[in-house]
């Protein structure tokens, strides 16, 4: 498993990270919109100022083989060997397509992940999967390769709008709702959290430690990985009925959304119990606002959850449940009738 | 570690690798060559008859980013999923190929190979390796993806020329020489082996089943898997040299002539017996012919050594040598006059 440092003074962590790491060669990988919020805040590291740099177009636009071909290119411009380290600097994006390109660079290059996004860190950083966008499929290329360390850090995060931390927070409370009962009501105190940076910073670190334990016992996402899922059910409906309607929304949003469809259908299935249901509900109303879709969109949606690709079987969608907080069960075969009554409820409960 | 198939019957072999698998699709990968010369004999095979296929172009200009990208195309056009298995029909370049092709579809789909070259069968096929070339340089973008399957059949042999033949015979010499006294003598009696099949199934079967020993300790060729580099420091100085002046030469023949530089220096630097020297140059004589490299190319050849950059010190090539038969040592370091006085002994010899 990547080592994790949680730091409060990132130039200096770089320095000791890729020290450690006796490279040969460093090659820094972020995009444009990094590269001037970010990057002027790390010039202090010493590798900042001397390692070769790439930056390419921000976004899921910029996810793409030619901008892996563009990074191999550089990494042979500079003369990169197998003990070169690839540093990569940025959200999700980043550190998915360099961490791909560096797992095929010579069949395997050492990364170090520095997420810049409060959802890098919580999600893409660490798991070890890579990947860039084909076809228009998201992550439809792409490698198991963990990076070598990843340096955690609030300092980004300043330079984000508040829609991007919400949308990452949602990621922290759906780790802590499969895992910690203690953890997952201290989340549910959101504004605090947000204000103080150290009690941010821990929960980053302790999310990512779970994380971590997980994807140690399910390294290729056979079976218990898949709790990781939980809300992405019905969220990615929520996500792909927005983006063909023209709506803006963020992946933790629709997760957030989709997280108390699934905790109502917890409560059909598995007697979930209702007052947690209704504290979740009450949360989510506050943080992250009205319901995602209108009533006519609900059999559009359930549609969609019976053709996910990942969680279905004979077009019976599975989901990741919940027994009680922190007890997940994962490839729960639910019907349509069943998740028409958790859709009902979902949008009367908001 | 792979399952391996010694086979006599390749078509009903494939159809139970493929059954096996429990693949909802099935992608067979190979290229022009094989699929005119080899692929007619398969038709007696279900999965052959009914699964869908891409054919790229033969040799080492095919190994390429496109073809890879022509692959993921297919996967696309044919519905994979994480279930499929790609099912690789070749030699090296088809099966480093598409394995690199299928470990990074959907971050690894499974792949069965059946190599149809010798030196793909002893050696491409079953270590994990994958890769293509890029911007003129061998493997440059690989992977590590073990296959599932690999048959081994020495059907589709009779249609390689004899030069081939000898290559990937040259590469059986080694992985005997470096691991088994009785072994390396059984091939010695290289006739009479090519004139039977079932012996030369069997000698091919042996072949892997050592490399597979090796690759399980080292599989990503931090230590021990050098051992297999032997015959190599000085092989690839005579393929790229012959390869500048335009003259023909397989790899395996570059390799076996290596090798004996190699057990020169072995005698001079560790004491491996003058008589085992002497023994292998006059079956190599027999066998591979004259000298590679004229007086004039020596010191040529000892630049490029030091320029190896996989073995390599400050400039010093570091080779893999032998105590004796069946006793390796890695990293050796040996200067230029004891590598200067290796080649002019072994001019003399041949």
């Amino acid at each position: 498993m990547a080592e994790k440092y949680l730091t409060f003074d990132p130039s200096q962590t770089i320095d000791a990270s890729i020290d450690a790491l006796d490279a040969d060669k460093v090659l820094v990988v972020t995009d444009l919109n990094v590269e001037a919020k970010v990057l002027p805040k790390l010039e202090v590291s010493r590798v900042m100022r001397e390692a070769p740099r790439i930056a390419l177009p921000a976004g899921e636009i910029g996810k793409s083989l030619d901008s892996v071909v563009e990074i191999w290119e550089k990494l042979e411009q500079i003369g990169a060997t197998r003990r070169s380290v690839v540093l990569n600097i940025g959200g999700g994006v980043v550190t998915d397509m360099g961490g791909f390109a560096a797992s095929a660079f010579k069949r395997g290059l050492r990364t170090v992940n520095f997420p810049t996004t409060l959802l890098g860190a919580v999600d893409a950083a660490s798991g070890g999967k890579t990947g860039i966008n084909f076809q228009g499929l998201k992550n439809e290329i792409g490698t198991f390769h963990l990076p070598s360390k990843v340096i955690l850090s609030t300092m980004p995060f300043e330079t984000l709008p508040q829609k991007e931390i919400l949308s990452g927070y949602a990621e922290m409370v759906k780790t802590a709702i499969i895992s910690d009962r203690e953890f997952y009501f201290n989340l549910l105190d959101i504004e605090d959290i947000l204000d103080e940076e150290a009690r941010m910073g821990r929960a980053v670190e302790k999310c990512v430690m779970i994380k971590d334990e997980v994807v140690e016992k399910d390294p290729k996402e056979t079976g218990l990985r898949k709790i990781l899922n939980f809300g992405h059910t019905a969220g990615h409906a929520f996500e792909s009925i927005a983006m063909e309607k023209s709506r803006e929304i963020s992946h933790g949003k629709a997760v957030a959304h989709g997280m108390l469809v699934a905790l109502i259908l917890s409560n059909i299935k598995l007697g979930f119990p209702s007052s947690e249901v209704n504290r979740y509900a009450s949360f989510l109303k506050n943080a992250y606002g009205a319901p995602l879709i209108s009533c006519e969109e609900v059999s559009e949606a359930i549609l969609k959850m019976g053709n996910d690709k990942k969680n279905n079987t004979h077009g019976q969608p599975l989901f990741t449940l919940l027994r009680e907080i922190g007890v997940p069960e994962i490839n729960v075969q639910t019907g349509a009738s069943e998740i028409t009554e958790a859709m009902e409820i979902y949008r009367e409960m908001l």
